[in-house]
């Protein structure tokens, strides 16, 4: 390049941070430790200049008397010196939605980890980023540190995306390992990840599934473009598995895992969306078998790729950390665009599609009394709710009295498995609540 | 948004396609079926303009008639109508490298699939690219479907990256698939792959490990900020694997893939950088050891979020055209940078590190007479060239004379597992030559 061609250095991007937990120290670590690095890469420096919390005199673990420190979250919008705003305070409403909202709306840049805000409020954030001209980014609020958001807004755009779906708890996969290597139940792998950090006090959010439905909505707007509409995602969780399916589903060449998976109907089923989380049976031979522990993994379907899949680590300071900083980088080099990758106005609104018309096969375990005709009881139940059974396996239970019955049924509607579970509620012959698992179809 | 503050539409972006065999023929039939899809995600039209190929007359089992047809590739670049080329004609110099001149100097947008130019030429190209502020992208160069290097360029772009290796070549991973399923010889499985249009006539590419290397050079180059340095890649194929190579592997808990890695040596070892592409032992408890037939995979391991693993189809019409066209898409946004994520002369130039240097486990096979005392020359030579051996198998071979031996060593240097080769090479009871590989460190 000749003298002449050189282009001035660019000025320094200037980083304000809000909220300083796991994320916000992740991130302060982050911009200190690969500071060159990230200046070479982003073409300029980027420089933290403010921070936020609720109490300036937690002891966070790293030294932050060098940055300035604002009580009020709204000074460091109102900053001059203030580029970007990084919101890592969490939930869907609140502070966070506060800040976000004022950020936007002074026209900065905003980059989040808040995965419930955006399920919640995206379209509005993103409306309001459009008329500021300025970039909302979220990559950490989807499987933490793999750049899903990216590798489907832009790695996957020439595709017609058929279906997107994963493993998008690390709670919950944590737990379903656990089950899966020492015969666990539930509890005694909840206790367990409760005491390796990896679940909180009120697991509830993740081992509902509600984390995992608040990443889906994000992927299938992504998608599908189509609007995020987290009112039609429908979460069942992890909390009825017991060992004996972990240990059945093995048995059957499969592993359980909780799967947030979002699909358009077809024109003619009328184009609405499906958006389901719940534990599946997934074939050995599909690579979300492979992934093991707190790992969160994505994979999607596209009509000229075909399958990608993604695998990382899906929460914890550094990888989250990543996901926010390669935003950052992002906006320091000016290479974004419209949040869900069109206009908001251009997005679709998808009717939700009817779940229970969903055809698959499906994994039904029971527990039954162990007497004569309680057999011929679940078959005629079976039937008359139009289930075709592929295979079914009775062993013993786990006390003298029961017997475990798992079937695996022939493709057909989920609908039909409901009925007949809705037969066999009525009888006396059945213990405790069947579970019932579709079974990932390749 | 108020009506005011709508954008004027964006002109179409005008695409030149130079090169319509099987990727040139892909991206057509690509940009024909999501026309209206690319259009809203790249917020404006993306429209062929032109083509270009050796033989006008050719059937390609597309209707070419609507485009319009140039003898002589130079036009597509003086044409006024187009913005871009993208380049699929293949080859690291001669036509393809032309054209790329042409282009960039004419300042226009190239798009490239051409790993062999790339890796030889990317360094030159990409500061012409600079010189005339044009973009130059080449997504599909490096596995294909996958979108790699925007995961690495820009997904991980916060992370220092320690190293990045995977399955870079898909001829390579479904002859080993092969062989793994069957028990059949290289020249089975290769057979095989050529029969199911896997493999080239002459696969000397893919087999040797030359296709690999060339994707190396680039993910190095992108991880490390290194300039791309394709002479200091050193490659092994898998010519010399045999069935029971394949067969001891496995009974050693590993699969064999033929992996590409590049790492950076810490600062104390002269900050070198080691690419070798070759055959190594993957355990069964990595991602890489699952990956199935023509596939590819990469690893990015970063400082933040540590280990990031992608898998896709790498190559195909399909899947290569999607990232082609993904590099449009890009340009058609204006989300676009320097194509090694910063400018050429910033790029570190980095000494080849000692290969020989690096320590790891190894695999070693070999075949041996059946005879008293060849078990005590193998463990002299080891001992005498510092190897030590963790275990040790011994085997009835393929015929009565001769036993296989299988050893599996501690931690050290692969120079000393040359070395011991080496003096083992002088024995008149070692038959054929010996086969050593790394084992992949998790
Ligand atoms: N943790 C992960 O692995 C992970 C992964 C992906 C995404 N995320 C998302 O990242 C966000 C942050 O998560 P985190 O784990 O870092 O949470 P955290 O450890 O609880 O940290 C939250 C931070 O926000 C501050 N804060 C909370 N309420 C506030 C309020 N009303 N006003 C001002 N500041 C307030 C807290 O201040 P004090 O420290 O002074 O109390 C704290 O510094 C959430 O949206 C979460 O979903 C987290
Ligand atoms: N195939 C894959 O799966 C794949 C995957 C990733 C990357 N790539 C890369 O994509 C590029 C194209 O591969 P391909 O498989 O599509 O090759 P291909 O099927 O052999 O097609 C090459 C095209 O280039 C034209 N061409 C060749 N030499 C030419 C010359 N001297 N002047 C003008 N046109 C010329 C040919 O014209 P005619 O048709 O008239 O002969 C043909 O249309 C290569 O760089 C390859 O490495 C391929």
């Amino acid at each position: 390049m000749s003298a002449s061609t050189v282009p001035a250095p660019r000025p320094p991007l200037r980083v304000a941070l809000a909220g300083i937990g796991v994320v916000g120290g992740g991130v302060v670590r982050l911009l200190e430790a690969n500071r060159d690095l990230i200046a070479r890469r982003a073409g300029r420096p980027v420089e933290i200049v403010a921070i936020s919390a609720r109490d300036r005199h937690r002891d966070r673990g790293i030294d932050l008397a060098r940055y300035r420190w604002e009580d009020d979250m709204g000074a460091l919008v109102a900053a001059d010196d203030v580029d970007v705003v990084v919101e890592m305070i969490g939930g869907a409403d609140g502070a966070a939605l506060t800040l976000a909202r004022q950020t936007l709306g002074a026209g900065k840049a905003l980059v989040t980890a808040n995965k419930a805000m955006i399920a919640h409020h995206g379209l509005d954030l993103a409306r309001l980023a459009e008329e500021k001209d300025t970039p909302l980014k979220y990559e950490a609020a989807v499987a933490g540190g793999i750049p899903v958001i990216k590798a489907i807004r832009e790695g996957a755009s020439a595709n017609e995306i058929a279906r997107v779906y994963g493993i998008l708890n690390g709670t919950c996969n944590y737990i379903l390992t656990q089950m899966e290597r020492n015969g666990a139940s539930f509890a005694e792998a909840l206790a367990a990840a409760q005491a390796e950090g990896y679940a909180e006090a009120d697991p509830t959010f993740d081992v509902d599934g509600i984390d995992a439905a608040h990443k889906l909505s994000i992927l299938a707007a992504l998608c599908f473009g189509t609007k995020l509409d987290i009112d039609a995602v429908t979460a069942d969780g992890i909390r009825n598995l017991t060992a004996a399916d972990i240990r059945e589903a093995e048995a059957l060449g499969h592993r359980v895992r909780l799967i947030g998976m979002a699909e358009r109907d077809s024109g003619e089923n009328g184009g609405g969306l499906y958006q389901h989380v719940q534990p599946c049976l997934v074939p050995s031979d599909h690579p979300l078998a492979y992934v093991p522990g707190a790992l969160n993994a994505v994979v999607a379907e596209g009509n000229f790729v075909g399958r990608l899949f993604f695998e990382g680590a899906g929460a914890g300071a550094g990888p989250t950390a990543s996901a926010i900083v390669a935003d950052i980088i992002d906006i320091a080099r000016d290479e974004y665009g419209p949040a869900f990758a069109m206009p908001v106005d251009s997005l679709d609104q998808a009717p939700a599609a009817d779940a229970g018309a969903r055809i698959g096969k499906h994994y039904v375990r029971l527990i039954v009394e162990d007497r004569i005709g309680v057999l011929a009881e679940i078959a005629a139940a079976m039937r008359d709710a139009g289930v075709s059974i592929e295979s079914l396996i009775q062993r013993g239970g786990d006390d003298e009295d029961s017997v475990i019955i798992v079937l695996v049924t022939h493709e057909g509607p989920a609908n039909a498995i409901h009925a007949a579970l809705g037969i066999l509620a009525a009888s006396d012959h059945v213990v405790g609540t069947p579970m019932h698992m579709p079974i990932l179809a390749l």
